[in-house]
């Protein structure tokens, strides 16, 4: 397989899911885990492009954070792009908001003082 | 504890907890399920209080559809109440929404068509 993402990477491109063909149990199921919403808000207080993988504030090592990123890519969520050494990131708002209306809105709105339960 | 059912059923009323002091993650993890997704939408299409626990068709056993009912008592999403034998339920649909407002409309809309992954 030759490598697709001229970048230099010596990783494979990243695969993508259309938000267009994601089941609504497989976009739940993605942003039911706080490490995930976590990623997500921190995506959507950012420029697109800005955020490598190892930018977020969150308390996984890099294999877990990597398959958290393959999750949010599968459910349409994010798209990753790699430039040279770094794998970057945009939040895929509108064209998930086209398909799961106020889903990302439910997710990304002032914290209201309810407590999460613990991991 | 006196059982203050008074249906004279020999279980302890359910407990349930109050839509509005449900986080988002519980709701979330509550609704990435494909049975709990198929209890909501059964109990969206009935009548409040017309459907027992065991009308539902979903292909778990008697421990794991009680389990997944508790889930969705403490995610505000269904009330319970024992009459006589039978535990009947309703869907907290307004008070559901009006904490988590167009959650249940993505869950309930027409199937479109998308396959959803296997269980």
């Amino acid at each position: 397989m030759s490598d697709q993402t001229g970048g230099g990477s010596h990783r494979a491109a990243p695969m993508h899911t259309d938000p267009e063909d994601v089941p609504l149990l497989t976009a739940l199921s993605a942003l039911a885990d706080p490490v995930r919403i976590q990623l997500v808000r921190e995506l959507a207080a950012s420029d697109d492009w800005t955020r490598n993988c190892g930018s977020f504030d969150v308390p996984v090592g890099k294999a877990a954070l990597s398959h958290h990123f393959t999750v949010l890519r599968g459910a349409g969520l994010v798209e990753q792009r790699d430039r040279g050494p770094r794998r970057v990131n945009r939040l895929r708002r509108e064209e998930f908001d086209a398909r799961f209306p106020g889903l990302l809105a439910l997710l990304l709105r002032a914290d209201d003082g309810r407590e999460e339960p613990g991991p």
